[in-house]
């Protein structure tokens, strides 16, 4: 009934937990298969991968040293088959040998298992909250458009479109972004919708090479706000500045700045160098890559690449080095000759009102003028602007997600390990390690005055004037912001899950007691589960409740429950020499509380009142 | 730049607000074009149906009748030159006209506007709190799976799954359903997951007719909760219906009934009546569409089609024209042929254990055991189940989604629109208008133990064993959900933002205390909004804040400002003659508050302390 997937490798071994027996089979199954039929190496490129991983994972996990070294060896034994392979295997031939199904999700995709989503909720809750506290309202679009509203959008990048099969009818494609989308949303709304701030979040699609533990997926989460409309200057472009670095402060992704420039800055002094109007384009894009590669090389760019005198180049050079604050912008405005350039003047006189409103925003400090900033999309026309965070994707979150490789074979990642690590106390700053301190762009965005003119005038009827509607938005990188907000819950000890109550029975099972129990404290609002057997023993209902860190355990023993009582039992956690351990309660048999009592005694406790999902439960 | 769409019409009318200039254009332009190229059909009745939307529309508003006509005649006109290019004008030739993009997203997807989507995350919210409430944790699957995952799992509908283009490299497609994601996900986790409580909510795909305004589309949105591993009979089934009713009840989605049926049961009175087993699953198809036709048509499909033997069709008509409760349960209990079918007893002895349980659970009375449900999927291996919600898209939901079309033309639908009917007093039942009510299956789900043993099986070394995980779910259709939710909340007059102050200047602009403040009232909690305007007049900012129905006006003058205090004013709603209206409050010149005890001063009122998403501002 199933179609199997080709594949040379007959074992993929599932579970980390089996490294022994998978490393001896390998080998075996390899001798028999270099006869009959060539193995892929790809494939075992994909178990070397993965292989490591597992043998990454029982290094951390400390485990005995007899299994680390069965799974280094089972990972040498990949790489000997993978010498084979590429040497070459002769024949072809599947033999009478059954093709096995590769379990498996696409490449540049992954599962989010519930500990991550569980993180990954409490992200998009916060950026969610942001979006409203700020008037934003939420607008759902298609996962995949008309192929034609994408074409024309992205330039060079086109070629990262998804596009699906053509099963007769319209051409359609994943959407790469939400900019587009949008656009073509208030394009079709038109007049009915002239001032508007929408936030959307979800995933879109770039058949890009993906690094998964980056967060650079092929499948990705975004969290774009724009607002569109005509407005007084730059009083939307600070609000989303002002937006962006409340979401950025409230995730706690630690220290960030927020580059900005201002495509109209850039156009000028490209003029003012004396760039010819037709390079300054791909000028623009050269000085986008400097915050990967040094000036010479940019420089080389410019002049062997796209035929720039070397003159004009060091002109540029000179601008683009400078960053700062509002002591740059009057250096700019003391610069004669930009200042008679009519780009570079409206510009400027941009970013002295977005510095005033910044300051009434208190974000000023967050703010690095950053001449060097081009963005690489066309259609920007105004200010531009990237969040950078100064730690991004420690190795701790490359750890914790050795499982979900690059291709995508992703077993899910485990549950939150415990930490080795204890939590500071509060208010106490943790001192940055400088060996773990990467730097990448979590959030990025522009003005766009132009995108939905364009949709309006290739819509429009010949010789009909195209309505105009400038917009301003910004795209929060949501894995980007979960690969660093991970390690750091993983770090937290925080619970996977936000049940809050189990019901234990001693004594005979009553099932039918539980359920009555589970039903009143759910319908009260409180999130309770207990076993689904008819006569669990109260060890495997303790085990359970504590696997899932509930903190109220709720005891109902036949004969109390006849006097109308039950017991609550608190569990709480603590860190002891750096691992998550259940407080010890030896002796405490909780306390006894009417039946009828219960839901009310439970509420005004500080653990129920004081939960959110945020809360580390510890003591 | 942008490629444009081929269509051979050359007006789109974007604006349901020039109805005439369209009708008269459309025929010059009909005129002109007949000589020179050949009239697509299908763009002019797309056009056509836009125009009846726009037309209803119209009369639903109560417009002029001048207008009404001139829509009216601009339909004839539209309907004729479709007539005349189904004639088959002759000539093919674009000229040198300019092709138009056109403006719309893919057939059988729609945008979710703000109003709508606003709605949509209050539906979503009730949902995932009553899954968490039951113990559940959330997963996230990516939206494309390799197509061989996919594969074999859906039977004859394998034709409606979308495939993505062959870009170089795997075959993929979307996801149809959550089920088989995720039987992929605990196939791959294996050993490390051996019992979960999972939920997902998230958008699947299929390419079937879609069917708008009832919900049926090409993307839609479905909320999945499964629980997998091996319990006691029946708890973790009886856990579900009860978690499906605790969501019906919640959602107030009106009267509902859970349909249920067992597998097992169907398979012995098919055994018992005579069927050959190779034909028992067909004839449970021929079943299923007994909610559709009547007895003659299905046993038709028995007999005719399928070769049943006309005496063995009639046994079956006997037994599946059953529903009922317990007393249902005896009854075939009572019937000696069934009770020595193994299969059949079975089952049977599991019913009545789900029966006791859904007693303690309280849900009993929204259980019908219906003998006729057989549900289409082969992998259901016990009880399976649908929930109907007796009102299913009225008229209301029709009218508010006539701009959604089925050919996805979608011009997103208006913000809620002033009802004509008067919201019942509190505590009152409306009564139900017969003529609107319509029958809908808004959930549906069961048990299927095999199809994770299917994917290890096919992902398993030969001559190993596969690992078997009994599983049970459900899945709710959250569109059709919406699609009974929506036209409620528009006719209780729901607001479709959440923004609670909005702040006003009095005199010379302030634009930067009106920004200090927003910001310290956000900080604060509190979602405030304030126009983005240097020196806006304060009638402007007072009509935008009561567009959005904000409750609290925050007023700041000079003079006052300076010394100390701010002004607060109430804005409220109320429903007169049908209508909302804004309460008048002439004279009325708001609350003085220290500007300090501002936050305070809010978070003590009624209004914002009872505040939730889903409660209407009125008095």
């Amino acid at each position: 009934m199933l179609l199997l997937a080709r594949t040379a490798f007959r074992l993929i071994h599932r579970s980390p937990l089996h490294p022994t027996r998978s490393a001896s089979l390998i080998l075996s199954a390899h001798t028999r298969r270099t006869h009959t039929m060539s193995p892929d190496p790809d494939a075992i490129q994909l178990e070397i991968e993965q292989q490591k991983a597992r043998f990454n994972d029982l290094r951390k996990q400390g485990a005995a040293q007899e299994l680390v070294d069965e799974a280094k060896k089972s990972l040498g034994d990949l790489q000997r088959a993978l010498a084979l392979a590429k040497g070459g295997a002769a024949g072809k031939d599947a033999g009478k040998k059954r093709e096995r199904l590769m379990l498996k999700t696409a490449k540049g995709t992954r599962d989010y298992s519930p500990a991550e989503m569980y993180c990954r909720e409490h992200i998009e809750r916060i950026v969610k909250d942001c979006f409203t506290a700020y008037g934003g309202s939420c607008l759902d679009t298609p996962v995949f458009e008309r192929k034609d509203i994408l074409q024309g959008k992205y330039g060079e990048d086109a070629k990262l479109i998804f596009d699906l099969m053509d099963q007769g009818g319209e051409q359609l494609a994943l959407r790469y972004d939400h900019t587009v989308p949008l656009a073509r949303y208030l394009a079709m709304v038109g007049a009915n919708n002239t001032h508007s701030k929408l936030w959307q979040v979800g995933k879109v699609y770039r058949r890009d090479n993906p690094v998964m533990s980056k967060g650079r997926m092929r499948e990705f989460l975004q969290a774009d706000f724009d607002i569109s409309g005509t407005w007084d200057p730059m009083i939307p472009d600070a609000e989303l500045l002002s937006l962006l670095c409340t979401i950025m402060t409230k995730l706690d992704v630690g220290e960030f700045t927020v580059k900005v420039n201002h495509r109209k800055i850039l156009d000028g002094i490209f003029e003012v160098c004396g760039v010819p109007a037709e390079k300054i384009r791909s000028i623009s894009s050269a000085v986008d890559k400097l915050d990967k590669l040094p000036w010479v090389e940019v420089k080389k760019e410019m002049t062997d690449e796209k035929g720039l005198d070397a003159a004009i180049a060091d002109k540029i050079g000179e601008y683009v080095k400078h960053k700062g604050g509002p002591e740059l912008l009057e250096k700019l405005n003391a610069d004669a000759a930009l200042t008679a350039n009519k780009s570079a003047k409206n510009g400027l006189n941009e970013m002295g009102i977005l510095f005033t409103l910044l300051n009434a925003y208190k974000v000023l400090d967050k703010i690095s003028f950053d001449l060097s900033l081009a963005r690489g999309l066309d259609y920007y026309t105004g200010i531009i602007y990237e969040a950078i965070v100064e730690a991004s994707a420690p190795p701790g979150f490359t750890e914790a997600n050795a499982l979900a490789a690059a291709d995508g074979t992703a077993a899910p990642a485990p549950a939150p390990k415990k930490s080795k690590k204890p939590k500071a106390a509060d208010g106490e700053e943790e001192e940055v390690d400088e060996s773990q301190v990467g730097v990448g762009s979590i959030a990025a965005g522009g003005r766009y005055d132009g995108l939905v003119g364009m949709f309006n005038a290739a819509a429009a009827a010949e010789g009909k004037k195209a309505h105009e509607l400038p917009c301003v938005g910004v795209s929060i990188g949501m894995d980007r912001v979960f690969a660093i907000v991970w390690p750091k819950w993983v770090e937290k000890g925080m619970r996977s899950k936000e049940t809050m109550a189990y019901v234990v029975s001693m004594g005979d099972g009553l099932l039918k007691e539980r359920v009555q129990l589970v039903q009143e404290l759910r319908e009260a609002g409180i999130k309770t589960d207990f076993l689904a057997k008819n006569k669990p023993k109260h060890q495997a209902q303790f085990a359970a409740s504590e696997k899932d860190e509930v903190p109220f355990a709720i005891i109902i023993a036949p004969e109390e429950l006849a006097a109308g009582f039950v017991r609550v039992k608190e569990q709480k956690w603590q860190f002891v020499d750096g691992e998550k351990v259940k407080v010890k309660t030896e002796g405490d048999k909780g306390t006894q509380v009417r039946r009828e009592e219960l839901v009310g005694w439970l509420k005004q406790t500080t653990t129920l009142a004081g939960w959110s999902s945020g809360k580390l439960v510890e003591n």
